[in-house]
């Protein structure tokens, strides 16, 4: 965390100063803004979460409900999840909340008498090691509750506008503000008040039901609801032993329990299996009782049994899958032609069961992903056409969802004698644990992501996934030092330069490098406006390949130490070397020739580049900065 | 972190449900109060802090300043304090906002040319693992305001009283009041208004200059000031390649720096040797200006230069050393025979130079010692010769710290040719590294710290130091676990009981123990009032020697398990195994045949017993609930 650099800073460091659209922001809406954000969700919140950081940018987040949400349906936190939370600065304090999940159970009929259930076996989460973050259980009231606070901190002190409801909105390609939005008083003593906000950008994180997604004819398309589940947030007294680990408990009946402990010691979600919905039920078995769901979970526990003592939260659901075919405005056949206005993101665009725990994840991504486009495209760093590249992304990272989702809920609803092989619903959880942890993740090659050319250079940085953090030694302070975890929610690309063997202040492939970056009119530094610090829009680090103690740091080339605010102090952050024993090059596959790793906002590995293909690099950002700043 | 189980928490659950005191807590100050607390710098913070999760409790802290403060001197954070920072649950952010000492430099002159100054050296900064916890560089300020988020998130809803001016006190040993108070408002537009308060304990942490030091009778005693030094606090350009570490820097003036980077990346302080005060100074030196400290500065870092850019704070003091004879109002002649009514706590006690990083630290364990002391006295739970331990505690450390830093101040002060051997600083500096990182506190056998009659059967937990935490298993969720990590400020005793070999569930001394425990009317649990859950006074943890998953918790003693708030839910985490690669019993030195540890609620090791001495345990605990509960 860098503070101080403005002068002292007596309070919270996390506390940034209000400057821009921050500075006596308005408690009213206002009649314009850059960004209309429609509802508060883990996908609306990060968006709007990101954008605050841009004080520049008029950003506004409108919620129907009056308030705070006091609780929440989602609860699964992959360990992307976790890993985002720590570029937005909670990452701790969730996880210090949270509940944790190490491993998992699963329980099968007793072969010897299938009228009781056994533990069968037990499934390590993340055995792997695929991320050095937690996978976690806490509800998204709380998740929202660090998003809220992190706007409320950030230079442009934003807040939801609770109390809004999305009512339709009209695109007129003519004017600075093309999106005339009507909104409608939902709280307060104005309720029923019509109002009219216009914006350059909206996006439509209004959930399922979606009124944005229908403003711009997107429709979803997916299968009928088929099968029903009981879910119920409780506290209980019973003798089930594995009562605080996540379990997968099938019956001889056919029922099964999705069981996933949660936050605080005591509270554990249940998924009750309700069985097939008959044809016809119009949604009858939406009105089974509590009652009768916790007889059916006493039923599938057996020998065990469930007294439940308090309940905090219940509800009845039928699965469906469903995805809508783009996340913006552009019809195909504009595709190409046209650049977006309206953005759809989480539930509105995907919908599926709750029991992958993957859509509060899903959705954080999509918000994530549009987030710095939308700031960069504003504060005209960027063409129009990086908006188009949202849709494109995020569309099949959907499907994909979809379909991971469906085959987990088919398995996790048969009989335990429908499966070939008695483990091969715990198998298939090991088997496709990287997808839960949400880092399957891989965009294809488009003018943010480059094409595979150079990929055997840092074959630990996969092009299109996210970048994976390791250790390196800070020079300065001799810090070991996760790099990942220095890649904070600013909306900064970030160039990783991993050098040659020579040292620091020899001739160099990295030294050439170096100074190509700092003076030539083709580096993409040279966009960064000069009033701004050098690092503004660039967060340049190099690591070396000697230990820190045999790095002269003030060999280093200047463009690695940059100076920043208004006493011009030299920021020393930015130099590393290797840990011994968890040297980065052999990590992450690095070349011994240098490499360099270039990496976007949202933290995905866009380019991997020799240090000698500054022309390739020049000719990556001239396209994502082409048509910026006129 | 446990919650839900009063019911759902929708909100931070670090915020806890008001209760006692905290309900409808006046603003102003009430006539009478149970413990007044003068002076809210860190050791009056931390009495308060401690006191405000005794909803029973009336606790107040005056403070003379009108508010917040702003800017604090001390900045250093010893290990053992981010080992208490821990347990009133804000270490892990108060890491994130802190700078972290990992290395120390060492610069001497050169001997090729001894104007110029060279690195002659590095120490890895706590390389035999003392603790899990890191070395710390942060404004005092920020730790007070830790301290004043977690008695606002009380259930007493605690803040400080500012504007509050200590005056006087009289003692009258009758009534329920018998501390009368008077103080002045210091502050406001009734400022001068004279006001009493009466109180059953006062606790003086008003500073050096303590006036409840000089209302109780104490004197300081300790030598003269003779040496002084200008400290900064700036944000300055350099080409001094270490201006990121921790550094002891020679010069061959005989000037030196101590030169301490601080929290945000470009902040840093510097101790320059202002030389011996002549005799008949008066304070001259105190008018020494920034300039000549920051000319005097560069002379020492020649060949490399400083140019301050910003000032946050800067000051000239001349070391001193003194020390109280005692730390209470209970006169030498009256030990034993009185108990104390007012005590005094960090600077009001010691003060000695800032350089070895200790005061805030020291006044920080002052004020852990004396506040469950205070609460149990208050609650009824002991008698009041229990506080006749702080005195008896404290001023032994104080008069350690005092011998160490004038030890390393003196060795500071030293000329490079003063030293028997040129690295004399260096290998005092590794030798003593316990000391600083705030290990080396013992406490001598009292009612509330056993003989070590049974230390043999646990090494690794001496009996008077801190209880070092260790990696455990959580059998419930499989969560590797640091047990000392779950010793929150919650003012409980605790007894782990390590397990003999037998698994749980068999007739083994582990179960003997455990009837013994839950049943006994001499069983230290048999004390706690019925009203409350069954571990609200003692928390009592089991580790068995097996792994996690070969531990039936339906088959471990009840004691382990207790039911816990108004649904009467089972308490799970109590329960632990042993992590492969890790196991505590090898780690800590326990017998296999398994032992009692009990620790203090402020984490200091106080019995070790084997499983069978249960009339020991009963006896210890007699003593300390002996003429409780009257």
């Amino acid at each position: 965390m860098q503070f101080h650099h403005h002068g002292y800073v007596s309070g919270d460091p996390r506390i940034q100063a209000a400057a821009g659209t921050g500075i006596d922001r308005p408690e009213e809406l206002p009649d314009e803004v850059d960004v209309l954000i429609v509802g508060s969700g883990p996908a609306g919140m990060l968006t709007a979460a990101q954008l605050s950081a841009f004080p520049d940018i008029t950003t506004r987040i409108v919620e129907r409900r009056d308030g705070r949400l006091a609780i929440g349906q989602a609860d699964g936190i992959q360990a992307r999840s976790v890993e985002t939370f720590q570029a937005f600065g909670f990452a701790e304090r969730i996880v210090a909340e949270a509940y944790r999940i190490t491993e998992m159970a699963f329980w099968r009929p007793d072969p010897q008498d299938p009228t009781r259930i056994v533990r069968s076996g037990r499934a390590v989460d993340d055995s792997t090691g695929i991320s050095e973050f937690k996978h976690l259980v806490v509800n998204q009231a709380r998740v929202l509750d660090y998003f809220a606070e992190f706007m409320a901190n950030s230079p442009t002190r934003m807040s939801p506008d609770y109390g809004w409801d999305f009512q339709a909105l009209e695109v007129d390609d003519n004017g600075e503000y093309p999106v005339k939005v009507t909104l409608v008083r939902s709280a307060g003593p104005d309720e029923g008040t019509e109002r009219i906000v216009r914006a350059k950008y909206v996006v439509g994180s209004d959930g399922a039901r979606s009124k944005v997604r229908a403003s711009i004819g997107c429709t979803m398309a997916g299968d009928q609801a088929k099968h029903a589940w009981g879910v119920m947030d409780v506290l209980a007294s019973t003798d089930f032993p594995d009562i605080r680990l996540k379990c997968a408990i099938q019956s001889h009946t056919g029922g099964s329990i999705l069981h996933i402990p949660r936050e605080g010691g005591h509270l554990f979600r249940m998924y009750v299996d309700l069985g097939v919905v008959p044809e016809g039920d119009r949604g009858a078995v939406r009105n089974t009782s509590m009652e009768e769901i916790i007889a059916k979970a006493n039923d599938i526990l057996h020998p065990y049994t469930l007294e439940v003592r308090n309940v905090a939260w219940n509800s009845v659901y039928e699965v469906g899958h469903r995805l809508t075919d783009r996340f913006d405005n552009v019809l195909p056949e504009h595709l190409g032609t046209q650049t977006p206005r309206i953005f759809i993101t989480g539930d509105a665009c995907h919908t599926h069961s709750a029991k992958a725990g993957q859509g509060m994840n899903v959705s954080m991504q999509d918000g994530f992903n549009i987030g710095w486009k939308l700031a960069h495209v504003l504060e005209g760093r960027s063409p129009e056409s990086l908006l188009s590249t949202y849709s494109a992304e995020r569309q099949v990272v959907a499907k994909n969802l979809i379909d991971f989702d469906k085959e987990w809920s088919s398995m996790m609803a048969k009989k335990p004698e429908e499966f070939a092989n008695p483990s091969d619903l715990e198998d298939f959880y090991v088997r496709t644990a990287e997808f839960p942890a949400g880092f399957m993740t891989e965009y294809a090659p488009s003018m943010i992501i480059s094409d595979a050319t150079h990929q055997d250079l840092a074959t630990g940085f996969p092009l299109g996934k996210r970048f994976k953090s390791a250790l390196a030694s800070r020079v300065c302070d001799t810090n070991p030092i996760h790099l990942g975890h220095q890649a904070t929610a600013d909306g900064r690309w970030r160039i990783y330069v991993f050098a040659d063997p020579s040292p620091a202040g020899a001739a160099s492939p990295v030294a050439n490098f170096a100074e190509w970056l700092s003076t030539s009119p083709q580096s993409p530094l040279a966009a960064t406006p000069k009033e701004l610090d050098a690092d503004a829009w660039f967060d340049v680090k190099v690591i070396y390949q000697q230990r820190h103690e045999d790095i002269d740091i003030n060999a280093v080339p200047a463009v690695f130490k940059p100076e920043v605010g208004p006493f011009k102090l030299t920021d020393y952050e930015k130099v590393y070397g290797t840990v011994p024993g968890a040297d980065i090059f052999e990590e992450r596959g690095l070349s011994r020739d240098g490499v360099v790793v270039v990496v976007r906002p949202d933290q995905y590995v866009a380019n991997v580049l020799p240090l000698t293909a500054t022309a390739e690099l020049a000719d990556f950002f001239a396209l994502i900065h082409s048509g910026a700043r006129v």
